[in-house]
């Protein structure tokens, strides 16, 4: 094309909207950047150069295809959707059509109100979605009977692996064995073994009879079984428990609407999917699972759990409390690295039973297991054998030779059923129409009417569940669950809850190391379309040929962008991505006859995730020191490998590393790993610094996890989904986890119950590549490396700032220290991070990597005018911290010790403080002009500050 | 099917998500009404056979297709969608293609924050959209160069009727001919004929280059023409003017941003659409009109327009300020009726403008030209006759006898273009690529490339605009259209400006004859599919099938519930359906030679909107007095009856009345017009009180017009869109509105631009009703009369009630009387209405119909909790009236006239008020738990208190 249309055309104008800083603002930063710094760049790409390393620059640009406009990216993705085939899927095995009511759809899914907001650490600017996750709790306890729940885990299967772990560490057994009732769904025995293989147990597979003549430290059983048997438990868990064996339930919440719960017969751990409310199939994720558990394990339950605590005013005010994933990972031996969970999803389940409430789910629950029975009676009276004659909403025909005929006959239907080689599965739930079974009833010639099995059964509506499982009690009582049934109603709560959280709407989230960037609403788009959100991950692969397609254009983007050769996009969280590398790595030395090699190396600076995940491959964590501006230590690093060198399996680093910094000496640490035949771990979380700038692959790695909610735009959800997909130099490929049931040789190791994982979101980051191209994504980096300088620059004068690279330069995050200010003024970091609040921002991350500072990222999508209102704001922060030190206000009663302020303070007659209201609530004109209110004081956080990291705690605790 | 499969089903799910109250609710409700009337009510259809009248209920229930699931529903809608057939179109004639930036699209028009607003009559809890409707007028009076504009009008052809009234209002010739040049977009043509006919003037249709030789008051031109013709119109705008014509002209939006708008050429009026700055084409609407002129016609302008005023603290504070409709309804002669605008499109083409700004607009506009020019190099190229030389974006081919063939081709090629017999016009825009140039250019045979073109025309990028034509003048200077151009800052200014607004989302909005009820997210999601908004309203009729099939279905609904024979949906307001009713009364009086009938009775309760509306159709307008229970005055009505005889065209009466109530006699009064030939017209803004109880053609009527915006669920959408379809018996049927283009007999008559007026927004009313069924609508009128009567009993105690039916029932509202209170306490019904904001509401309508009062309307949408938090409010404010009374508070300084209170009221030190700051802004529980916060003080309405009616004033004002 001609210049001028080059010129005109809209292919890059998304470029300018995800990137904050247009031409005039960069100038202008780099004219103040200039002003306050010793070094002057004279342009933005000066400023780099002097930023990262010559050495491990990219030689050529990222070869990407050309940006798209938005709507041409929404056209190309549309035709793709399209490519999947939408059938009436019967399938079952944990995940099932359900219903997403269209008010928690816009409302929740589609709104940047909700999806935006990061997790809730900062619980004063978070009790909107922190009352949602405690609903989500209180659904899961009462429907399994159970005493306690955490606020979501990624999937039933890993959820299955955090139980076993937990009956380990709960149980009083010396046994290393867990059994696995055979009926347990497929997907989930494969995670569980697994897991099971690299922290070293023993998986012992076998019917339920035999379960209580077995030593085992713990039991998982489903219920009802995969196959949908519905059978009472409380023997088998009454015999296991008595011999020191702990029960795992794997259940199913919508049958808990009509089944005695797994609680009510005695389990001692609960876990499930709650996907079936309200949350699409997607293709296997995202949605939320659920773990609960007795009161006695509650200090050993994985995941996040929400709390009821106080504020300063002694006020109620939620947070999250105990049993936070962090105190397993501080644990010498970690069983569990879990960080981000599937809050999002968890939200629209709990909103589903709060909008259905207790009746609303039976009457589901009843239509359901009505439709089953006329089916099975229907069969039934055809002469079909079924394998069990008690259900809730499955039933397994024992087919035989007909097996395949039937199969291909509802194929031809357009439906799809559950096959095994001599018996079919159908499922159903609450989509099911009379039309549906009229249509399966004309596949198995059944030649009845629905209404003459129905008429029938009505008499006794019940008959297929055993009477000791029909359910007696009550759930769901709690008034929220009996409150918002109108569309009116429910739409006024969604918005209420919004509207007490503090998300990307609002402003500014500059939380080191988690890159809360834009997330442009046509990145999210194409999620919410039926043609995505209708497949079942068990589906015959042909009929979900916009996956396949999308995934390995994905692949193929996130090669070009790594340097690496292979992806796997099966992890669904950071966490899970550095699990499924570790795993490769280890499969790799076994498979060269090395597996003894156990040790892996750490710098101090690393996330701490790190150790955690290398504890549960069964390595030996061996910290490496950083000098004094948080480099690594090469002469602590060569001592290490001299001493572990047969040993050595690997090493995690993380680049630029978690202090800010680009280290200049990054390929010679790989260089020195390689050459005792270990392996380097990259961790991706800073990404974002690297991308069409440089790359794990040129760096030195080999193999990555990235996380895809932070560099690549998905949604922080208010505390996930994740998505961690992981990339590998070529000889790591055969080692990348998948699923027997893709009968490729070598793909047995699974980390998550989906091949693809959290396939539905994977479109979001496919459209912001593809919308971005090369050209925009390298300059998002370096405008993510500007704003960090200018932030860094304007804040120096004021704070100290921790690390800086040769030049003085800092990457796409900076570090300042308020260890020396505490001690001149009295005031904390926290203090900072809630007086923050009062101006109208979510704080930086605290005390991250180095206790005592604030970790600052900006990312590239803020422009200037909001990069200076944070700086002006910690600028104001610094004038009340002179104030405090000068004794104008005591320590114990000013703007910042008593941050935030609330509309409670603000209203109380009685204003015994030494500053203005105005001061308290107004600082700064823009809270003038828009106030973001936190809705409660200061909580009171007894269970550790620390915590308030960006999800993971600092490897010191290691040491 | 069975019993229990009926039971269990999912098909009356939407019932009891759109209606508040549970059965459990009204039990509740029935109870206490019992407990303070003295009439008892044993169930909700006892209490419904008080209140309406034996002889007009429905014998039999409505026969509409049984209520469909939310999903059941979205499926059927998706297949009608999908008979639409979206070509590549380039038809133009005021329609484009745009692109809806997605930032916009979900923000905006996909959230109820911004759509279930009201019209902004309460400033002080509005002041979001009003910036927003500000920032449209200032981006109007920028690109048109003029000094003023509106706040948005319906569409560009009612504009251009609009326009015509303003030159005769505001000119000063005596001629009673209006001029319209003949390259004006035909169906402006036909709006501008239709509106003159009935009005009594003469429109004289012609050459622009013989315009300055007529004597005529005003002239409507069009730039660029219809044609596409760019010409320099300063000097025969000059020369009109010499001859006390003035001149209106037709521009287009982005054509301005290269073109010297008219304003620079001298014109009086500009008006257009707003459409292609990111409103998709709907197949006609919804979309928003502008009108801009000179400051000194300012005081004459129709429609609503902001202005910037200070509140009670002198603080700026936005408002509708001089100019809105109600003056000129006031006229003795009114010649607008016009109520609603298009606040809600308005706002999107507003926030296009601030997204884009200047430099992106041009950018856009620069494309849309290049494209443009080279398509006419290529044809004029290959021999291609083009019908003029200079053009923005549409050029017309003298294609003569190759009309046809070419015209087929480009068909096959899928691609729409415009055709008269003789030529074909090609109009391009923002969507346009060099793939659509490349396939024009296969059509019509070209065989050069683009670039080569492209390349050509580079150097002189202009040429084909003449260059006394070409813009100079800058434009959207103001920072608001210089700020937020990345979507992160977009994003936050929606945000922010939602935040600020009180909509559905927060509570109730009371409304007296407004019907603010539930808009389901299921009924909108239809909406923003591109099967809906990619159709242009010219397009082959074929290619718009779901168009067709839904409106055949909604009409077949529509006559269903009002027991007419026959609807037109072409009405885009309650006006304009009023509009359209009385111009088919007076065409079937001519048609019987009766065209003298030219007297309009009008009870004294009528909305105000009547009057006007009959005025605009040259009608006599004669007032019938109300009896003191608000009922039309039979004896007064056989007087002018009697009177005027031989003259009665039709009586306009509204039902249940504007007092609230069923008047038991309203056959009667239907049956004394018939009698002596009159048609009846019963204005369709009570409906909501009729549906499957009682409707107009049981009643008597004739013709009515449907808010579809009130009882049919479309939103309000913070002042308009509206629907007014209009309904008849079959002898008014032939005399329905319809543009000639359909080719019907009769229908030369059009009321708005495109022959289905808003169609995108059809599909809202449709799933409503479909979803509802007979059963669930039926059910919803009873429990909005149920809601009435039970707020009116709750407040009885404290409050006057105005009028009440024989039984002691209200209608779907009722009207407390505060003058007495007022009297004795000082206190106002604005004041009670400003402090309703403090309690967290939206105020009543004030003063309409009956001054000094305020009238309540619940809608059946809202749950006891909700309307007890509303009658606690209104108690509590009766209270603090009591302690005004007593003299606790004094009059000038209470909590009632210093509302409402803001966040800056409560910031302050000095607080010299004899109540706290807890009683000012936390008056109650629920407004600490959730505050909705006034964002400015008591806004000065120094135009008038008696504006802030529901959307017209009391017809008092005729007499």
């Amino acid at each position: 094309m001609t210049n001028l249309i080059n010129e005109l055309s809209n292919s890059q104008e998304f470029i300018g909207r995800h990137n904050g800083p247009n031409s005039n603002d960069q100038q202008a930063m780099l004219d103040i950047i200039n002003s306050l710094s010793d070094t002057k760049a004279n342009s933005l790409d000066d400023l780099i150069a002097q930023t990262v390393p010559a050495n491990i620059r990219l030689k050529e640009p990222m070869t990407l295809e050309a940006p798209m406009s938005e709507a041409d990216m929404l056209t190309k993705i549309k035709g793709i959707a399209q490519l999947n085939k939408v059938q009436r899927t019967f399938i079952g095995q944990g995940y099932y059509n359900t219903f997403t009511p269209n008010v928690i759809l816009r409302n929740v899914l589609e709104n940047p109100g909700w999806y935006t907001a990061y997790t809730p650490y900062q619980p004063e600017i978070s009790q909107g979605r922190l009352e949602s996750l405690l609903n989500y709790q209180q659904m899961v306890m009462d429907l399994t009977g159970m005493d306690i729940a955490n606020a979501s885990l990624l999937d039933e299967a890993t959820a299955a692996g955090e139980a076993m772990t937990l009956c380990k560490r709960a149980g009083k057994s010396k046994s290393n064995v867990f059994f696995v009732a055979n009926d347990v769904h497929p997907q989930t025995i494969e995670v569980v073994k697994t897991r099971a293989e690299f922290i070293g147990f023993e998986v012992l597979i076998g019917d339920i009879d035999t379960l209580s003549q077995q030593d085992v430290f713990g039991a998982l059983l489903q219920y009802p079984s995969t196959t949908g048997e519905v059978r009472d438990l409380t023997d088998v868990i009454a015999a296991s428990q008595a011999n020191k064996t702990l029960v795992t339930v794997a259940t199913d919440l919508l049958a808990c609407a009509l089944l005695k719960p797994a609680g009510e017969m005695g389990a001692d751990v609960v876990i499930g999917s709650a996907q079936r409310f309200g949350v699409p199939m997607g293709y296997g994720g995202p949605h939320a699972a659920f773990m609960a558990t007795r009161e006695n394990h509650k200090r050993t339950m994985p995941g996040r759990v929400i709390g009821v605590s106080i504020d300063s005013k002694g006020n109620q005010a939620l947070r999250m409390a105990m049993q936070t994933r962090e105190q397993h990972i501080r644990r010498e031996k970690a069983t569990s690295n879990i960080c981000t969970a599937q809050a999002l999803l968890a939200n629209m389940a709990s909103f589903y039973a709060v909008y259905h409430g207790a009746e609303g789910l039976r009457t589901i629950a009843r239509r359901t297991h009505h439709f089953t029975a006329v089916l099975a009676a229907g069969l039934k009276h055809s002469g079909y054998e079924l394998a069990h004659q008690t259900f809730f909403d499955t039933i397994t025909i024992d087919s035989q030779e007909q097996t395949e005929r039937l199969y291909q006959a509802a194929q031809h239907a357009g439906i799809n059923l559950r096959k095994s080689p001599t018996q079919l599965g159908i499922s159903l739930d609450e989509t099911t129409t009379t039309q549906d079974i009229e249509a399966l009833f004309a596949i198995f010639g059944v030649e009845w009417e629905v209404s003459h099995f129905s008429s029938d059964i009505a008499a006794n509506e019940f008959s297929a569940i055993p009477e000791s499982c029909r359910r007696s009690s009550s759930f769901l009582t709690h008034p929220v669950f009996n409150t918002h049934h109108s569309e009116t109603q429910m739409m006024r709560y969604l918005k209420k809850l919004e509207n007490k959280d503090f998300s990307l709407t609002h402003g500014m989230i500059p939380l080191g190391s988690c890159t809360m960037k834009l997330n442009a609403a046509a990145e999210m788009i194409p999620v919410t379309w039926p043609e995505f959100g209708s497949i079942h991950p068990f589906a015959p692969i042909e009929q979900a040929a916009s996956y396949t397609a999308l995934a390995d254009s994905l692949r193929k983007q996130l090669c070009e962008i790594t340097g690496y050769d292979e992806f796997s996009l099966q992890p669904n969280s950071g966490a899970s991505g550095e699990y499924a590398g570790l795993i490769a790595i280890q499969r790799y030395h076994q498979s060269r006859g090395e597996g003894h090699r156990n040790v892996c190396l750490i710098p101090s600076s690393a996330h701490g995730t790190n150790p955690a995940t290398a504890s549960m491959v069964s390595m030996k964590v061996v910290v490496v020191k950083c000098d004094e501006q948080g480099n690594v230590d090469l002469n602590d690093l060569g001592a290490k490998i001299e001493k572990h060198q047969d040993n050595i399996s690997s090493i995690m680093i993380t680049y630029p590393s978690t202090h800010g910094v680009f280290e200049e000496n990054v390929r010679e640490v790989c260089q020195m790993v390689h050459a005792v035949g270990g392996q380097v771990y990259l961790d991706g979380a800073n990404m974002n610094a690297q991308v069409g700038l440089t790359n794990p692959g040129v760096i030195g790695g080999d193999v990555s996890h990235l996380n895809l909610h932070k560099t690549f735009c998905i949604p922080h959800g208010g505390g996930g989904p994740g998505m961690g997909p992981i990339g590998v130099k070529s000889h790591l490929a055969p080692f990348l986890p998948g699923h027997i049931e893709n009968g490729v040789v070598g793909k047995e190791y699974a980390v998550a119950a989906a091949d693809l994982g959290s396939a539905s979101i994977l479109p979001i980051s496919w459209a912001y590549i593809a919308m971005m191209g090369g050209q925009g994504l390298t300059e998002a980096t370096k405008l993510a490396i500007l704003n960090a300088n200018y932030i860094m620059e304007r804040l120096r004068p004021h704070y100290p700032v921790l690390y800086r690279g040769d030049h003085g330069r800092v990457a796409h995050e900076c570090i300042i220290d308020i260890r020396p200010l505490k001690e001149q003024t009295g005031i904390s970091e926290e203090d900072i991070a809630k007086r923050l609040m009062d101006y109208g921002f979510h704080a930086p991350t605290m005390s991250f990597p180095v206790a005592g500072t604030l970790m600052v990222e900006p990312t590239e999508s803020e422009d200037k005018a909001e990069l200076d209102r944070f700086c002006d704001a910690m600028i104001a922060i610094r004038a009340e911290m002179d104030n405090v030190e000068k004794g104008e206000w005591p320590l114990d009663n000013n703007p910042l010790v008593n941050a935030p302020h609330t509309q409670v303070d603000l209203m109380s007659e009685a204003w015994d403080h030494p500053y203005t209201r105005e001061v308290a609530c107004f600082p700064s004109a823009q809270t003038k002009d828009s106030k973001y209110w936190p809705t409660v004081n200061r909580v009171d956080n007894v269970y550790g500050d620390r915590n308030l990291i960006c999800s993971c705690p600092s490897i010191d605790s290691y040491e």
